[in-house]
Parts: structure tokens; sequence; C-alpha cells
């Protein structure tokens, strides 16, 4: 047996507040999802104008990123044609997001879910999710 | 053309918070969803120990009672062997629950989403989610 | 945050071959499946003459066992036709076993995994996947 | 009629243990799966820290090398866009892994299943299913 830290609703609506203030500041209505480390559903928001198809993204961006335990921008490169990993994007039934937005929640060195955003450009949508890790960390660390 | 009403995240916020401080005060921790008029989803809380496997029941007990317009338990009876619509729970590529636990959110005679709750008994899920209704229509009469 | 107990893969090991072990003593062979709290798979034996359509349902009593955290069996009642749950059974993409064989695995009063087994009557499934579960108890008490 | 060989529960634990073996000398971690000469699986460990969309994917191999009657990465040139076999990771569902690390399991000429690994980089996973492959040839030879 070994011990894991597991995050609370309680961390969650931290996270998903922090995440839709940043989208707010920044003009732009997503879709946030949080989910725990098997990357199973914890929290949702979608903000009044957000994409209806990106809600399974945001979703699936942070299943992504909380169980291969890494960003989903990182996977953008080695999926490429011609690159190791071309076709990665295709397995978990298609869940597997290799598009930016999509971040692990880290508690120490330990994955404990992920966060995954969408409905913006790929840019804002890793501002966003990174606006929700930073509003975790903040609140943690008090 | 006509004009319809839509459930805002501050709406979907109110309703996830009446029915987890239902679901509290009941003792129960349980996975509640709300979903607009199109059955997708709009906000979601993981209380933190709701079963894993009520996440997708309480996500398609808000699509069903959303796009059906009816409370799930409504579709106990009629869903019987030898009954009318027995095996409709089989259609929507199984999403048609007919568990009770889903209610049609309602603004005037209009059906502006759902609620869907599970992880308790029965009669809790339709208690907690019930309580989200409840704290929507307090909230929108004031 | 909380803290979690999980399960290791030398526990897994243990869990497997307590089971194997049991099913060899009662002449019958099996696929016994051992997964996370999440659900997600840790561990798989098939033995030589298990189905092959039982490795999906041994999968999902372990899915159902350890994410409903109750064991299979109880929701056979619940499940029948004018029992309160009817239905349940489709829920989960038809995952949702509603069949003896999945078992919840516990740390204290915490569920950390669940174990299933499939292939047999429905007795010596319970009977194999018990074993399971009780091989990780001496082996932890130790 | 014909006959085949088939591998045996203590085959694939033989797999299984040198793939982990491998995988520890390495110091990575990694899901193992082998399958049979339909695609079946036989067995999986997921080693504690690998990836848990690792799971699908060290399965696909399996599958994919099993079935295919080749190594998954020897599809990597010819899935690329402009090489005839473009598009062929969307059949099977999507099952179909291009990326390495699905070996075939032969037994003289003939597959008898296949053994796929998924968490490390594509070299590591191919060397750990490689070490898989090595542990059942010297099994079998003595």
């Amino acid at each position: 047996m070994r011990t894991a830290s597991k995050l609370t609703l309680d961390d969650v609506k931290i996270i998903l507040e922090g995440a839709q203030k940043k989208a707010t500041e920044m003009s732009v209505e997503m879709d946030i999802a949080v989910v725990d480390e098997g990357g199973h559903l914890l929290g949702f928001y979608r903000m009044d104008k957000a994409k209806i198809t990106s809600i399974d993204i945001a979703i699936n961006k942070a299943f992504t990123a909380a169980c291969s335990r890494r960003p989903t921008h990182e996977y953008q490169a080695v999926a490429q044609p011609g690159a190791p990993a071309y076709g990665v994007n295709m397995s978990n039934q298609g869940r597997f997001m290799i598009v930016g937005g999509g971040l692990p929640i880290t508690a120490g060195d330990e994955v404990v879910g992920g966060i995954g955003t969408s409905s913006g450009k790929v840019e804002q949508d890793m501002a966003v999710a990174q606006a929700g890790i930073d509003a975790f960390h903040s609140y943690v660390q008090k």
C-alpha cells in the first residue's frame, strides 16, 4: 500500500473560480473541467457563451493531463506526422487530447488531478487553465 | 422565430449549491449535474465520497429530464417489462435514465434544463434534485 | 486536500494469486481483474480455459465494485423490474455490472480498488473474488 | 483442421515479469499487457507510477501486434500522411496502434500473441516489450 492526496470539492471550487475569473478578465467564455487523478469528473463550469463542442474537449483535456501526468500541449510535437507518438491522440477512444489547455494538478511531486479548458484560442485556454492551478496553489499554501 | 430562456452560470451555481446543501443535511454525498435544455453539461459538483459510477448516472439523469421534459422517475412504470415503453432506457446510446433523481428545470411553462443527482437511495437522489430546483425558484423570484 | 491509500503492484499480485489459487482448488478457470479506486485496471490474469467474453465482464465487475463502492451482487435485487434502480445496469456505457463476482477492496473504511471474476457460476465467481480479498487482508496484516 | 500453439497463464507471467524487470532496471514504470492470437487480454501489470492513459495504449499495442502479426512501430512509416496506409490507425474503432511498443509473440513461425507496453519514451517501451519476448524465449528453450 502507498498513500496519496485527493482533491476535495472545496479545492475544486477554488480551481474553477480561479479559472473563471481569468477567463472573465480575458473576455473569453470557457468550459472548465476539473478531474481527479483517475480522470473522473470532480467539477465543471460552463460560462454563458462557451462552446458546446468544448464541453467534451475541456473534460478530455483534463482527463489526458491527469492520466498521462503531462500538460496536453507537450504532446503536440511528439504526435505530429513523422514524430514518434504520431497517432497517440486516437488512443483512449479518442479521448487523448494533444491540444493545449490541459494541465496536471500537483501537490508536492504527486499528480492529484487535472484541469482542462476550452473555447478560446489555445494560448487563452492555457492561460485560463494555469490560473486555475495558481488559485489552487495560493489556497493550499495559506 | 421565438425567444427562449437560458440558464446562466450564476443560476447553475445556485442550483448546485442548493442541492449540495440538502445532501449535506441528509448526510449523503452525491454527484450533482446541471444541463441545458439540449442536455449539455452546464455545471457539475462531485461531493467527496460520491460514487464514481454515479458521475455518468447523474449527468444522464439530467440529460434525460431536460430532453424528455419529464422527471426520470416517471419513466420507471412505463419502462417495465410488459409496459408500453419497455426498452426505452436502451435508447440514446443507453443514456436514457429511468431511475429517479432527474428533474426538468422550468421557467414558467418552459423547460430550460435538467438536474440529475446520484449516489444515494432513489428517494435521497430525488430530494436532493428537488432542493436544487427549489433553490433556483427562490432565487428567480427575488 | 485529503489523503487516501493506493494499491501497489505487489498488493495486486497477492490478490490475483489468491484468487487464482481458489479457482484452481474449485476446478474452474477464470478471468480475474483488479482495478484501482477509479476503476482503472491494475492487474489481470486469464486462466487457460477462462471465457473470452468474461474478460470484459471481470474487468467491469471490478470497475463497478470499486466505483460504486459496493459488491456487484447487492445490485441484483434493486435492479430487478419493479425495483427502484431498474435500468441502472445500462448506465456507464453498459459497464455497470449487477452480477455477483465484483467486490470492493478496502483498507480500513476506505475503498482502494475492486476485484472482478468471471467464467464460473455466480457463487463460484463470488468465492474466487472473496479469496482474492482474503489473501490481501492476510498479507496486509503481516 | 490444423493445430496451433497457445500461451498459458504460466507463459504470460514469465513475459510480464521479464518486461517488469527490464522496466525497473531502466527506472521507468510501465503498463504491460499480453494478449492471445485473437488480441484478447491474457495478463496485465500496471507498475505503480505508470500512466493511466497508457493502460488503453498498452492493451491496444498488444492487440495490434498480435492481430496484424507485425510490430506496431513498423506501421509508423506507412501510416504517415501521403503514405499508403495513411488512416489505418482509425480502423478497428481506433484500437489500431502505430506507436512503437507492441510486438507479436511468436513460437516457431507462428504468432501466438502480442505484448504491448506504454508509459515511457517509445524506445523505452520497445525495449521493455522486447525484454518480455526474450524472457519467454529463454523460458521455452529450457
